[in-house]
């Protein structure tokens, strides 16, 4: 009966077409053009990697899309107990007419030739956006991005800060500065001026939201000017620099972007928690990982600063879901949004959305993002969400509190979707 | 047939009388008068501020309580997903003959009306502890409580310690503990005089424990007499102080009060874990938060130091339960104690209640306290518990390890009261 | 239906034939004698001191096994809802006939009588091993273990560490050192020989694993020999040390251990995360405990310098699981290790299986190790084990992702021995 209930909410919520509120589609080819663009998702590789086969068979300079997707099926079998390769399966099913179970050296061949040819018709961006319920995308784009050549209607932009806030020492970080702005930054009045700048042009351009993704051990706070000048000179001239010095110009740079984000009205999408390079010898996009002792307390003084600014907070340690449901709770300006990374499995995502549901208004929750890079991952990643999110639904809701099913699908609806138009101003 | 089996536990565990061995209730005025005192406990404050409504709207001075609650009333429609609302509703309908399942704009008013009459009958009080299956309430009294005008068996004298810990440096702290004890603080041998004194008068009115909360920073410790003299001094004057020499001060009075438990053969609540006003701008009691980075490695001093002393231990991260149930499991004089505050929504509670049964002594486990403000809210807080309990016996211990339905019966009754009655010596 | 599903998937589990990898089986007494030695285990023993037994009464000099067994069964109808009494239950009734639900002061005196009958066969070493569907099993040999005198290919040596990483320091391991290597160990370059010397001696007698268990403050460093030089002389003329200098000796020899993992090719077992001699009063093996407060990401460089080397993981607090699966899912050398200590309670192991198989491949999973001290408690806890994994295997891969049974079937065979054979290369 509950699994009944449950096969009912999720027909329904399939019906539902979505904004995906954050991605890394690249606009200007954002649906795959081989197996070798899906399977090179850095979950295959480093999945593949991890069960043994070598970074250099991987990452190869010269091989052809096909040789890559070869090498990598012969690992599948001992990956496919993973989600993540069942979103690979379930995909190849839904878009490719796929009908085995598993992905093999059997029968592989003939799947790529399926997907290369579905995928070469004219209109597969529009053919799987719409069998994939999606109809508009969050993109993450650099600060210095154009955003030109591309109906931002459909792709809407979002002002990825990370290389400002932590990577403004390296020359290249202040050239493309330098380029977009056309501001000589000199000091701290000025790279507040070219900061502005790049959202002045992002707001012309439809950008609805700033994102960045932030370290445990970043602890956002207002430094005074006199901390940051000098620091400030020797990032500025490429100078070494110590690890406090960099620290000031990171926070300031951050607490510039917040105060932009206030006068743009713009909300800012922290994702918190990643340590980079921690592999140093994983495959490309394959070598972060964590630090679970972080907590949200690090953001205090910036949730009491910006009351005015909407913090949509993913968190990448499951064990700091809990904070993020009491701190979405108490604060009106912070939001839990989606499940993030290493925390995007489904027996993390059950126990996070359980709480978010329980706890924190049904008016301040993001259910999911995709995160992808290709747009044939949405399907199967938001499908792994609606599974969960129905089941939760169905057993916390319509049981355990005797909800009707549509007063429960009505809840689903508005964290699947009716959240990303309110919280973003998008529709 | 799972659910049969719960159901059938749950009306058994239901018929149970039972004590409630954590409240903040005021025993001169128990019960509410108005929907105002039940809908400004600060779940729903904090909660509909959380979600829009402006401080100033809920705090406007001069405000009466029926505009009070139509305010309030207009964000329930964002919260009604929450387990907190869901106590709002239960209560209703159980007390007040409510008879829908949400509180509206439309309905709030007859609702408001009915529940202000039934509140108004002469034995109110008493008909909501009986509806409530509740028979004695502990209070958290001020330390220089008089304990007088209320009958101290049903309403058990509880010594928190706060202020004591964590305030004596102000004046009006120090001037509350020189009025209830008519002892003039001037250095150790005074202070710890002054805070038996606290005791003995707590002790010839029925107190059953002494109680505090901590933040996630604090580390007992007994300091050396040597290092407290100083900062003791500057305490007592009012002087500035750093916070080491802060912290000196509060470990030599947590000491001292551990001390007097021992001496008076009370038990110790500690409620670790809160981080005071990180939300400043929140409404009233709607201000604090948590930093999961805490850790009972922390009390280990503490523990080995007062064998004689129970220390009913809770946690506000959930992250700590594990450890709390680990150390219930080693130390004889650590016990589990409720769910606590942020910990206390199902998804949480369903974890810590199974851990906790399954690993740590069934006499050390105190299964939940309401913490409520007004007596209307045990029931629906213990009701939420009651159901969570019914299902981990019917599926942990009568389906997964085939007990007897009186075998988990008799395990239920032990930690919703037997353990209550044992622990804090009160039937 | 899902209960019959995971029956049918548990009978099949329960016919395979295990290797169990991690055990403190003492190969010249691997059976117990008398219930006495199965009483002893230190969960019976904490845990009715946790109740309330006093630690004089366990370990009261001369007290014969009949009346130790005596006193602990007063104590256990405090305990008998804990997880650690079902796997006694279990093995009574499995192995000794016992009809019982409870072992009571009526009934115990029975059992003790039935079981030492049982155990005095000539062949009860052989039989317990065959009514658990165990085949082989790991030991913890100290360093100095001559490894004579018994079937290394039934009890399969792996040589623990820790006395050499933290204990060096003092005479009597440098005592055990001498004599075990024959060398005097003066510097860095001779304790290293002797390190090595002990590797050899182990890989002559089949050893499969070199093991450690560490605190939650350690943090794996390859120190410069400038720094070691000077501590490391204090260690071996047994001077007064500072915590830096110890740390440097512990590293140093931490790392020498990890390069002869390489040059040897074994695998290293983890086990990250106690604190020892927490309860300092506790009974014996009953005063560790533990910080939550640790990260994989304190082993980076680690995992990073040998990447030829396996690293079977063990985590102590279960917040480290998350941490654990996502360095699995990353790093090709760390392998998910089964469910330790304070860990092991099916609430714990649920969401641990659940996380691991969902994300990690399904080669680099040790599903589960008995920990335990006598041959009897290798079959309870593993159908502790089996019956969780039985479970996830049902509702995780056969329901929600439409597997077979028999898919499901490889799976779990591969985690409970199918890997055990590939990681540490043992059939």
């Amino acid at each position: 009966m509950s699994a009944d209930l449950t096969a009912r909410l999720l027909t329904e919520l399939d019906r539902l077409v979505l904004i995906d509120p954050h991605t890394h589609i690249n606009p200007h080819a954002p649906a795959s053009k081989t197996l070798a663009d899906i399977m090179g998702y850095h979950y295959y590789t480093e999945l593949a990697h991890s069960a043994g086969l070598a970074k250099s068979r991987i990452e190869e300079p010269g091989l052809g899309p096909k040789e890559k997707v070869g090498r990598l099926v012969e690992w599948l079998d001992k990956l496919d107990n993973t989600i993540q390769v069942s979103w690979l399966i379930e995909l190849c099913q839904r878009f490719f007419g796929f009908q085995d179970d598993r992905i093999t050296p059997k029968n592989w061949e003939a799947l790529y030739d399926n997907a290369a040819k579905k995928m070469a018709e004219s209109d597969w961006e529009t053919q799987c956006l719409k069998q994939s319920g999606i109809e508009k995308v969050f993109l993450t784009n650099d600060f210095d991005d154009p955003l030109a050549g591309f109906d931002t209607e459909r792709y809407i932009p979002c002002l990825r800060t990370d290389d400002l806030v932590f990577h403004l020492a390296k020359p290249e970080v202040r050239q493309r500065l330098a380029k977009a702005t056309q501001i000589d930054v000199t000091n701290t009045a000025t790279l507040k001026d070219a900061i502005n700048k790049l959202f002045v042009h992002f707001v012309k351009n439809n950008v609805k939201a700033c994102a960045i993704s932030l370290p445990p051990s970043f602890t956002p706070r207002q430094p005074g000017l006199h901390e940051v000048r000098a620091p400030l000179q020797k990032a500025l001239n490429g100078e070494a620099m110590t690890a406090d010095e960099s620290a000031r110009v990171s926070e300031f740079v951050f607490w510039s972007i917040a105060e932009c984000c206030a006068d743009h009205k713009l909300p800012f999408d922290l994702m918190i928690g990643v340590n980079r390079r921690v592999y140093r010898d994983g495959v490309y996009q394959g070598q972060d990982l964590f630090d679970q002792r972080v907590s949200l307390i690090q953001y205090q003084e910036l949730f009491n600063a910006f009351p005015q600014v909407t913090f949509p907070v993913s968190v990448l340690a499951q064990a700091s879901n809990m904070e993020l449901v009491s701190y979405a709770w108490i604060f009106p300006n912070v939001v839990t949004n989606g499940h993030w990374w290493y925390s995007n499995i489904p027996a993390h995502i059950t126990v996070d959305t359980r709480a978010r549901l329980q706890a924190a208004p049904r008016t301040k929750q993001i259910g999911y993002y995709s995160d992808m890079y290709k747009l044939e991952f949405a399907w199967p990643k938001f499908q792994m969400y609606r599974r969960i999110l129905a089941r939760v639904l169905a057993e916390d809701f319509v049981i355990d509190r005797r909800w009707t099913e549509t007063q429960a699908l009505d809840l689903g609806k508005q964290v699947l979707r009716g959240n990303v138009e309110t919280i973003f101003g998008v529709k």
